[in-house]
């Protein structure tokens, strides 16, 4: 079972948007049991599209096409598919009912050309969109169907060619995230389950670390596990600005088992750096962590701006251990909702350990929190000197047993230094509440 | 000039992570006046990151692949492409010194498998990574090598077919976005500059369009450039939650000057309805405002939890015209910091249009701004009520003429509800600065 996934437009080949439906697919795919052999993304023209469809169609059992479908004229997906495999588009009366109701429910003049969204490729099944007016397409491509002239040798042209000799199934999405995921779920899933039930079952799990080198996990954590590998474990490392990910996965029937002790070694191994496993941020855990011990939290920021209080209310029930926060941004918020004192930002600055100290103190104080964080430092590009330069920070936590701050430089791009910052507070956080 | 982007990585094939090489060099090429004619993405297998090698030298020029070139276990690309083309690894010892070094600074010991990363395909080009231990790598790929043998009639298969006798380029860029993007600066674009100099001029601008429906917007516009894509104006248009991105792209010597003219008949049509231009952010916009006119901004959050302040801190320049935020996320918050009266909390609730109009004026009072933004709703996934479901939401506005307060069903999950209602929030405020 072979799947590919295809996302067409221009936009994302000009690198004007973000592909998430490549992680959005692959993950939802993963975790049924499919694995995506190769993703492709080609612009909105028709010799691209019908190249790509029949390049996909001639590796995969299923494909996954998105984007195309919507009512403007580099929507181009319905009619060069319907063209390639020589059907027709007929007018489909629910769907021009159902964009219609969009429309009046919206007070909205309905536009002449959403009236294309309506038509549909013959044999093609309809996946209703009760999420905007593009509806999803699902064709069952027949063996004779779409196949590309092979050459005499096709085995040179590429590893992972399969007999083209077979029913495949191509299935269209609409582009917007908030249309795609729904449809997937309610109409994929299921065509998927009927059609391809003989997928093995694959486990993943996936250890976040933090504050650890890569190559210091693999050296630590290799030799360990090369048993389990023998028996069939996949293991990957994914780095990111202090974090590492291990990915630990194993199929078939005993694919649980073997992650399990995977596991079991890895964290022995890696103990209290190990912070979540699988999706779960850093926030996450500390919200969990707070939940559990009854604690609340207070918020001090200044150059992250409010990034760690998005965070922190990123996750569910977050209101049962964070009252609020102060984004102190200019000397007087510090002062006057913080109680930061006039004597102390003369003497040290505001960006200083003093000050720092004294807004997490505040905040706890103010906000009757059991703990609070105070950050305050250069996030640049401008307001840098020579002993605190740009990405200067001063992260200070105080809780009962009294106050820490420390001193990072944090030398990245204004966003990255905000999430860099904001996940150390939370790293320090976290580690307070392990120990607790 | 045919440019493919190759990432490697079975993370993104399990969707474990996000694809932003992608976008980042996509927008960086074609910036430069290169298009990426196609985008893919395969697991750390020899298999297919070989294959996909191959077939991408089939159709470009210049070939980017990301990935791989870490020290564990799945890092594959060095090796794997010198095997392709027959090259043995040679030991780099300036980079193995480079690398001893980066360790040495930290304070941490070095790996042994770190030394693989100085191991470079005979003949190919180091480009030096001052931002990680992995070096790029650049592969002059010479007409005879690496040939896909073709089938007879090659046209069949793909449409962008290029005639295999070229002199082609690889290039290998390590995956962390902090490494590979001085990475390109640095060395790809001088190379491409030297190498494939004839780039034809491309221009492409976006207008960003707020509180308009994609078809509505077509409609308006696709007639009166009508003559303009007659003479190779090419629009795409792409919606993303309540936003439509309209391109303009046009290549050739005339580029400039036709996009310029559509440019002008869009901005004419829609009017207001345009709150920006290419990359630019709502935020970015409302501090560019806010600056103009010299008036200064506080903010009273509760559901999107800091959202908004994140996004107003993430414009340089943005400590100008805002003096801080409070993230009043529990109602004693409310009561302390903004001065929200209890009795209006007991009549009204916290999600009311009189709490978000307390909030706001408590904001503006308290900071001593010109403006201030008061939000208060129902995030979810749970505290809905039949007439106040999940999602609803009160953003007041108030500034010297009074406050107004605006109603919202935001009906979506946790982060895309804070997410539009802070960018809700800013549309309103842009539209009021619009008309001071």
């Amino acid at each position: 079972m072979n799947v590919e996934l295809l996302n067409t437009g221009s936009e994302l080949l000009l690198g004007r948007v973000l592909n998430t439906h490549q992680q959005w697919l692959c993950r939802r795919l993963a975790d049924l049991g499919y694995v995506v052999g190769r993703q492709v993304a080609v612009p909105d023209s028709a010799r691209d599209i019908q190249s790509a469809v029949r390049e996909a169609l001639d590796h995969a059992d299923l494909v996954i096409a998105t984007g195309g479908l919507g009512p403007t004229s580099d929507d181009r997906t319905r009619d060069l598919i319907a063209q390639l495999f020589g059907k027709r588009l007929q007018l489909n009366q629910a769907v021009l009912d159902h964009i219609r109701k969009r429309f009046a429910a919206r007070r909205l003049p309905m536009a002449k050309i959403n009236e294309v969204q309506a038509l549909v490729p013959e044999g093609a099944r309809v996946l209703a969109n009760p999420n905007g007016t593009a509806p999803g397409l699902a064709m069952k491509i027949k063996p004779s169907e779409g196949q590309v002239t092979r050459a005499p040798n096709p085995k040179i042209i590429g590893g992972s060619q399969r007999s083209p000799l077979r029913t495949r199934w191509l299935v269209m999405l609409p582009g917007p995230p908030r249309e795609l995921r729904p449809m997937f779920d309610h109409f994929v899933v299921p065509l998927l389950r009927r059609e391809f039930p003989a997928a093995a079952p694959f486990i993943c799990r996936t250890l976040r670390a933090s504050g650890i080198p890569e190559s210091q996990v693999q050296e630590k954590i290799a030799a360990p596990l090369d048993k389990l590998v023998k028996a069939g474990l996949e293991i990957g490392y994914c780095a990111r600005m202090g974090l590492v990910d291990v990915r630990l996965l194993a199929r078939g029937r005993n694919g649980r088992s073997t992650v399990r002790a995977a596991e079991a070694v890895v964290r022995k191994i890696l103990g209290a750096r190990i912070y979540g496993y699988d999706d779960e941020e850093m926030e996450a855990v500390v919200v969990r962590l707070l939940t559990g011990r009854k604690k609340t939290l207070a918020l001090a920021e200044s150059c992250t701006g409010g990034n760690l209080a998005h965070r922190i209310t990123n996750v569910p029930g977050a209101s049962k251990v964070f009252g609020g926060g102060i984004v102190a941004y200019s000397n007087a918020a510090k002062r006057k909702f913080l109680g930061v004192r006039a004597a102390t930002l003369a003497r040290h600055g505001a960006v200083s350990a003093a000050v720092a100290r004294e807004m997490a103190e505040g905040a706890r104080e103010k906000f009757g929190a059991d703990f609070a964080v105070g950050i305050t430092g250069i996030a640049g590009p401008t307001g840098g000197t020579r002993t605190k330069p740009v990405g200067t920070v001063f992260i200070a936590l105080a809780g009962a047993p009294g106050t820490v701050v420390e001193r990072r430089l944090n030398s990245y791009g204004r966003e990255e230094f905000k999430d860099l910052t904001a996940r150390q507070a939370l790293e320090t956080l976290r580690m307070r509440l392990v120990r607790e």
